[in-house]
Order: C-alpha cells, then sequence, then structure tokens
C-alpha cells in the first residue's frame, strides 16, 4: 500500500506529520510517497486569501499556535515558535521535487526542523545548503534545484494536481482509492484506510 | 474535573461530539459542563462570513460532509447528509439554555440526531416539541422558552462569554485552566487534560 503526502513547507501542522509519518507508516507496513506543493495559490484561488488563515484570523492563529505546541509536546518534538510565518518555502519544494523518494524525508525533515526549532530563514539558500548537507546532498544539485526550469515547472504541475485532487490545506494524505484526509490528526486515519479501506473500528469510546 | 463543552446546533462536527461526550467523559470520571451558543455572529465579527465556512469554501465544504462520514462511520454513529445547511438552531439554542445541565444532554442529543439523521428542520417549533418529549422533558416550559426574553439575553451572553474564551468554532472544549480544544478530534486529548493537565503521552508514534 502506498499513501501520498502532501506537505507545504510554510504549513505549521506538516511539521508533525513529517517528523511522525515514517515511524507511523512502517508500523503498518505502508509506502509514503512524499509531495511537495505550494499552498498559497489554492489559499487565492479557492478563498481568495493573500495571506496564511492563521494571519488573516487572528483568533484562529492564537489557537492554532498553542494547540501545535500541545500537539507537539505530546508526541515529544521539539518546538519553538518562529518569529517569520508563514515562510516562504518555494526553493526548499523546487529542491525537495528535484530529489528521489528515498531522499526527500531526510531533506524535508531538516527545513522543517530548520523553520520550528531552530527559527531559521528557510527562504536563505544556506539555510537550505545546511539542511542538504544534513540530508547527505550534494550541494552542486540542490544549488541547481533552486533556479531550475524543470523544477519550476514541475511544482506548478504538483500544485494543480494537488489542486485537482480537491486539497485545500496541508498536510494532506491521499489514500489509492483517492480518499483524502486532510491534517497531521487525521494520519494514523488515512494510514489505517490506505490499509484496510476503512477506519479502525473504535472501541474505547 | 469539568470540561466545558461549547456546542451550536448548526454546527456538522458537534454531532459526534454531542453523541460521544457522554461515556468518554464517564470513562475518565470529568463532569461536563453543556454550553450552547451561537456560531453565526462570531463567524461575523471574527471573520466577515454570512454563512457558513462550508459554504463559502466548497472545496473545504465537500471534504467536510466526506470526512464528517467517515468519522460517524468510525464510531458507529448514524449519519445522513442533511438537506438543509446550516440550520437555523436559534430556538433549539434558548431551548438548551433555559433546562437544569442534568436534562441538557437527552434535548440536545434529540436535536442533532433530528437534523442529522432524520434531516429535520431544527428551527420548526414541531420539531423541537418531538425532541422535548423524546427527552422527558414538559412541552409547555418547552414553548415558554423558545420566546423567553431571558433565554435571548441569556443567549447572546453566552455567545459573549464564548468570544471572550477565544472560540471561534465548534465544538470547542474548555478546561479548568483555560485551555481550548477545537473540533470533535480534540475530544480524547481535552478530556485527559482536564484530569492531568497535559496530554497523554504517546506511547505508539
Amino acid at each position: 500500500m502506498k499513501l501520498q503526502f502532501w506537505f507545504e513547507f510554510a504549513s505549521t501542522y506538516s511539521y508533525p506529520a513529517v517528523m511522525r509519518i515514517d515511524k507511523a507508516a512502517a508500523a503498518r507496513g505502508v509506502e509514503v510517497e512524499w509531495r511537495p506543493f505550494l499552498l498559497g495559490p489554492l489559499f487565492h484561488a479557492q478563498q481568495g486569501l493573500k495571506d496564511s488563515p492563521f494571519n488573516v484570523v487572528p483568533v484562529k492563529g492564537s489557537y492554532m499556535w498553542r494547540d501545535l505546541e500541545r500537539v507537539c509536546e505530546k508526541h515529544g518534538l521539539p518546538f519553538k515558535r518562529p518569529h517569520r510565518f508563514p515562510q516562504n518555502g518555494l526553493l526548499a519544494a523546487r529542491i525537495a521535487l528535484s530529489l528521489d523518494q528515498s531522499m526527500r524525508p531526510n531533506f524535508v525533515k531538516a527545513v522543517y526542523q530548520a523553520n520550528f526549532v531552530h527559527d531559521r530563514d528557510i527562504s536563505d539558500s544556506q539555510i537550505l545548503h545546511a539542511a542538504a548537507r544534513r540530508a547527505g546532498l550534494d550541494p552542486l544539485e540542490v544549488l541547481a534545484a533552486m533556479d531550475s526550469e524543470d523544477m519550476k515547472a514541475g511544482l506548478r504541475e504538483q500544485t494543480a494536481i494537488a489542486a485537482d485532487k480537491g486539497i485545500f490545506g496541508a498536510p494532506t494524505f491521499v489514500t489509492p482509492d483517492g480518499e483524502l484526509f486532510w491534517g497531521n490528526d487525521r494520519l494514523e486515519d488515512a494510514l489505517d484506510w490506505a490499509v484496510r479501506g476503512t477506519l479502525r473500528p473504535n472501541t474505547q469510546n
């Protein structure tokens, strides 16, 4: 079984999903397909937004930051609220797209940690180089991917595919039979569905 | 321990929360305080919305209906997508507010079932009477509550209190120490927090 994992580098709840998905998927024998895309164009096309909904509606933003803090603590993930939000993940997304699937997770995790643990500017090519080094990537290939016309076009295509699938937020998980699950808190449901085509029967509640 | 449970009769994800909270709370020894409020005024004040976000942004609405169907199936709850959305829960909220805490759950559940199982118009006083009868209430008291000036004022006050707490959606759970948890999928977290002031350490993922 394979689960598509659609993430956006600026997305806050994508951070715990990025850090949790490998272990949770492996426990269920599910393969993960890492799919970077850009949420900004979808927010604009679908909701007329030019900024994150968490900035546009401050009461939702306040809640989200506190909730994210609790979620990270629950899962034992380090977290520090970044000064910049949302960050520009364009270059990081082009790099991620240029990598083979097997190389994506380590780079993607390093970038999310730069943003949500170390409060670094992930649109800065030096920060991305550092993340690439930590992920064992070739610095020259990373440099090329940031400005590659193929990656620019490829990322636009990925974003169009996301829109066609009905994606409107991140993280979103898509099962082989086309079910969408939105949000870090749907990760386990998405994996269960990928395995069994249904959700785990609830026996506790 | 006591957990405040803020619900709005038009809210879709409030339905599974309404049906699940008693058992989940009892299992943890938590007392539930049922708090009706109106989400419409908050949507308007906080987000400039005059309709449900699920209608304003169709791609979110499509997702929500499918997700709600899956959530209900997961929890063994009957569900039929209502023809009317969002429904006007004003009269139902006034009735709920007029009841003692001990009488609220049965009435509230009956109204949510009328909406999300039987596809009835919950702004119709006959439907509300039927729900009241099923909940063992006095029909004359219910009739009086629907037009009571006290309940009109009381409901406005509850909605103002909700806004002051930072509530922007339903269902929302508020712990004794003031933590907000938004959404049916945060019910267990909210109960755990009410008991222990932290979230259950995650040992599986």
